[in-house]
């Protein structure tokens, strides 16, 4: 085999042989040797946008990379290099900062699943500096050296790229459709749209878009992702560890002294002093909204991010940080939890209150918010947790009955919930209302329970919550034509990452009721031939491969029923135990599995009684449900600026195509 | 509920009013009525494209649809109607042929699964008519009338698309990866190519090209598909059923008098007079490239299958078809058995001889292929059966010895075959060669194991046969370039169905041999942070994370090594029961099934011997492996007449890119 030096490396230094083996576990994400630099090698970056730099010298004390007694040495050296040739000079010197303090800690991590039974973990001791508040201004290459043990070298190769000078879009509606893939768009295509003799009578407005393309999710240290650093990829042009917001992850016990990076929330209100809008189906602490004007190294710290996102800049830990989301001025979702005043919310207090002393007009109902003036902040609390699912506030409305989850507390339910479409469209009309001259607005809109149903296995819901999402994108399109903005407003949807989720064959649902033992209720999964048209487009027992068009309940671009005889099945390759019998769940959403006396995820009982039993191939002690997958994930856009998005990329090109079309990149501070 | 008559209707029929339940076996697709029209409603056609229409009626003699006794009418009449006004008229004079024979036969098919478990079949008599060779000239909308039992009609709209006129590309290259998804691309990806801190150091080819975009697959008549009738709708701008080659299916028992639509290699060659292509890693009877160059309702004929591919035309059951492929001037692959005098050829004859007779070399290695002479046609068969995959010739050879499969018959092992770029370049080599003036040159090459391991949920395998196509798509690139055919040259990679597969975490194989017990091994199974980042791209048991760029024995954009400690884990929604243990299988291809005693598919004990069992979803009467699935798939383009691939389109609509881009559509017979 060949081994060729990293072509990366502007130095010919000597670096600090690896004796590690393979670690299911990594001492750090992006740090292989002992000193570590964030951002690290291959980072990209935006001319202007803020970034912290951390330096970490590691000490192993004991494992397989155990160094220098445990002693980290504290004397290292960091210098920053324009171009190839060169000099490279002192941090300080090149970003004009004062010394940054040292500062010292212990970690420990598990080498591997071996160590982690055995509870023998290995402990390293560090030794950092942290400069805050940054910026690059010229485009071009940079090498960022930091020296350690004498004459240990990590160079990270950083890239400045050139950045678009000229504002295409006025405007930015910025969709996420979490854990959404083809193979589901597809399903749901399926589904919502009649199709006769393989002809589609109607498509999706994601189908019609003036561009497609899409995007590798994989984080910076590991292939699979999940939502929060994803989003962070999404927000910021910076790849970072899972559960990370908006942060490079560093080693500390901290959660709040993570090298930062702006987002692109920041950065349009920085630049242009614009309003910026948060939406989302999901609890509003959850990673997705989370990471747009929020920053943390763990997703959970749910009050902390409610907190960050209303204040902004400092105020945690005494750092630094010279940009801000100045609070969103639309800010819709679920999660009362933090706002409640109660364990969830910020030490206790009420967060309502700590918004509107903020300004903001305070929601709880959709009823309300449609009425609420447009030209306020405006808060949107509309229950505990996640919001309603489409199909059941659609189709199954008593299940928003019987439940606790008032956003105000008071243990009734929240039955006037908006839903995706309701929330973006008033969201427009309130940043719209609050731009000043031509500042435009900035919308972050995410159907985050196409995620979370597709977690719990129901496939229906999720669906029901895709659709959802199209028909907001239609509602929207045609929103901003009335309105006279739509040839200025960039639209872009896509995905965090996906699920390995995809429809394989059609189910006759009478059959398998009809049958006793699972062998036997296999036998009504009928793969291709078998697998019919799509009895979603038709009412009730009528031949689902007829020609007649016939609107459901729910209006065109939605099924005509949920619960025909044939339904389809679908599936992923990745599953904790559970059963499977396909037919839409009617009394709220799915939940495969419950904690069995040894601990362990087995399939609930009461979940899909008609159905047969399917092993899984997750690990039972600690996966309950579904999770993330591989796949790049589709990115569809209009608008001025959305040809860019054509082709295959990364998932941090979205920001700089979007930061292009808005012309934020800027070669000064 | 709102119904809306169809507004595909010129008239206002009397329909007959369907009093048919929903059926998972439809009496015959795309005919929900008693009358059927083929080409039916919907259908698209390119002016001057030859297609057969069949009329059929149907009497039912049992069953829900029972009708006059089982008594079909034999008095029907067809006229076609151009636009929406206008006269309709008579098939004979609107087409100026004869009238065509009265035909009469019967059928039968179960209504559902009770029905075939109860043996209680519904029989159907036919009066049918068929008229052959025709075209539509005139782009446009034209509406079929068949008018049976008094004044039940059945409407077809026929839609003639506008033909691009001026040619774009003189050659065409499509490669086709059965079964391949954009999931399958990104975690061939993620093996093949190294990411450092989540950035690709190298990109697949078919990340690069220069249009993208994605087809739906889905059949005529159920929403899972198979690769027959797939590939004859990217082959002919018509959908069709299950198992169909190049026809439309209609429900007469003969298997060769189905309705016939014109193929892309028929049409080239009938415009240009240029030589065509055929390259397949699989048998070259398989459906893929049978659909090219031949027409059968059943695609498993496979003797009639290749020798109606080297006459063409008539030859079977007296039927007229005015167009031929004329025996494709490359026609490479596996599948001896067809050749070899036999049970498997034609009327039992040496195949071999029959295209030797016709001025074809023939060859059976890959050193003869090389070699031969660039000017004749080529006849190329390596093996028995499909060709050998790429990990086998490549990384594990030994595999290719024992076995009795060398395609003279003679029971030896076949040890000197080419892959897929092997044949790719020749085949170019030989069509440029045999290309007169400006002709051009058309060559299908199909990367088939893709699929086949797919079905053998032999993920290590697909992917290695996925790399080799990208291989072969960068090779072909520089071939083109380097004989200055590049910028003349359309180039399209798309596939015809797809699995639903995905990666959705890391294992630890180590981990997991020493665990005893299904519940334990599981746990070796890491999703999210645990899944790590790529140990194929890095030597041995060195860290997957480390910044180091190795090249592996088979060179650049392959795996470095294929049986790293910590291996991908993925799998599809759905299988048959099978164990998965998630490594590399270093003794040739999966085979996960075995039946038992009670006919049931059960895991091969042998499989996966340090894995885990995992129950499937499909039934174990009749399903050994996976199967096809629902989700759209992904077109690559480069070339003149590329940037008609962006998109998201129907598979017909691949079949109208290329025409166009060649410009085959014409307003003359």
């Amino acid at each position: 085999m060949v081994a060729l030096s990293s072509k990366f490396l502007a130095f010919s230094p000597l670096i600090l042989a690896s004796v590690v083996t393979a670690q299911t576990f990594r001492r750090l994400g992006t740090c292989p040797t002992l000193g570590c630099v964030f951002p690290p090698d291959q980072a990209d970056f935006l001319p202007g946008a803020l970034f912290d730099i951390r330096l970490e010298v590691h000490a192993p004390v004991n494992g397989t990379e155990a160094y220098n007694g445990g002693v980290p040495d504290e004397k290292f050296t960091f210098c920053i290099q324009k171009g190839k040739k060169g000099k490279c000079e002192d941090v300080k010197k090149f970003f004009k900062v004062k010394e940054a303090e040292l500062e010292k800690w212990e970690f420990s991590y598990f080498e591997d699943l071996f160590a982690r039974d055995a509870g023998a973990p290995s402990v390293v001791n560090v030794a950092s500096k942290a400069y805050r508040s940054l910026t690059l201004k010229e485009s071009g290459d940079y090498y960022a050296k930091l020296t350690y043990y004498g004459r240990s070298e990590t160079v990270a190769h950083w890239t400045v790229r050139e950045a678009n000078k000229k504002r295409k879009a006025k405007n930015v509606v910025f969709f996420i459709g979490d854990g959404m893939t083809q193979p589901m768009v597809t399903a749901a295509r399926m589904i919502g749209h009649k199709s006769i003799n393989g002809k589609y009578q109607s498509m999706m407005q994601m189908d019609q878009m003036e561009a497609f393309g899409m995007q590798m999710t994989h984080s910076i240290d590991t292939f699979i992702t999940d939502s929060a650093n994803s989003a962070s990829a999404l927000y910021t042009g910076h790849k970072s560890s899972v559960d990370a917001v908006s942060v490079y992850g560093d080693s500390s016990p901290d959660k709040f002294d993570d090298p930062k990076v702006e987002t692109i929330g920041e950065l349009f209100r920085r630049r242009t002093g614009g309003p910026v809008g948060i939406v989302t189906t999901a609890y509003l602490a959850d990673a997705t909204p989370a990471c747009l004007c929020s920053h943390t190294r763990a997703r959970g710290q749910s009050a902390p991010i409610i907190y960050h996102t209303l204040n902004g800049k400092s105020g945690m830990n005494d750092l630094t940080w010279d940009t801000s989301c100045e609070g969103p001025d639309v800010f819709f979702g679920g999660g009362a939890e933090q706002f409640i005043p109660g364990p969830g919310s910020w030490n206790g207090t009420d967060f309502y209150n700590a918004f509107a002393d903020k300004g903001y007009n305070v929601v709880n109902t959709k009823s309300a918010m449609v009425k609420t003036s447009n030209k306020k902040k405006t808060l949107g609390v509309f229950s505990i947790s996640n919001l309603a699912k489409w199909l059941d506030r659609q189709v199954y409305p008593e299940n928003l009955q019987n439940q606790q989850n008032s956003p105000t507390g008071d243990g009734s339910a929240a039955v006037d919930q908006p839903g995706l479409k309701d929330m973006a469209i008033k969201a427009i009309d309130i940043l719209q209302s609050r731009a000043q001259k031509d500042q435009g607005w900035f919308l972050m809109a995410e159907a985050a329970n196409i995620d979370k149903m597709m977690h719990a296995l129901d496939y229906d819901r999720a669906l029901g919550d895709l659709l959802e999402l199209d028909d907001t994108i239609r509602a929207t399109i045609a929103h901003l034509d009335k309105i006279g903005e739509l040839k200025d407003t960039l639209i872009v949807i896509t995905a965090d990452h996906g699920h390995g989720f995809d429809v394989f064959g059609g189910v006759d649902t009478k059959y398998m009721q009809a049958q006793t033992g699972d062998l036997k209720k296999r036998e009504a999964v009928q793969p291709y031939a078998g697998s019919g048209a799509s009895s979603y487009q038709v009412e009730g027992e009528s031949l689902a491969s007829n020609n007649t068009y016939v609107v459901g309940p729910q209006g065109p671009n939605f099924p005509v029923q949920w619960d025909p005889r044939y339904v389809f099945a679908a599936g992923m390759g990745a599953s904790p135990d559970r059963r499977e019998g396909y037919d839409v769940k009617k009394t709220g959403p799915r939940n495969p599995t419950v904690r069995n006396a040894d601990g362990l995820y087995v399939p609930d009982p009461a979940d899909q009684p008609d159905g047969f039993f399917v092993t899984g191939t997750l690990p039972p002690s600690d996966q309950a449900q579904g999770v993330h997958s591989l796949t790049d994930v589709p990115v569809y856009a209009s608008g001025p600026g959305s040809e860019a998005f054509r082709g295959i990329y990364n998932s941090i090109d979205i920001f700089y195509k979007i930061a292009d079309a808005l012309a934020l990149g800027k070669e000064s501070k």
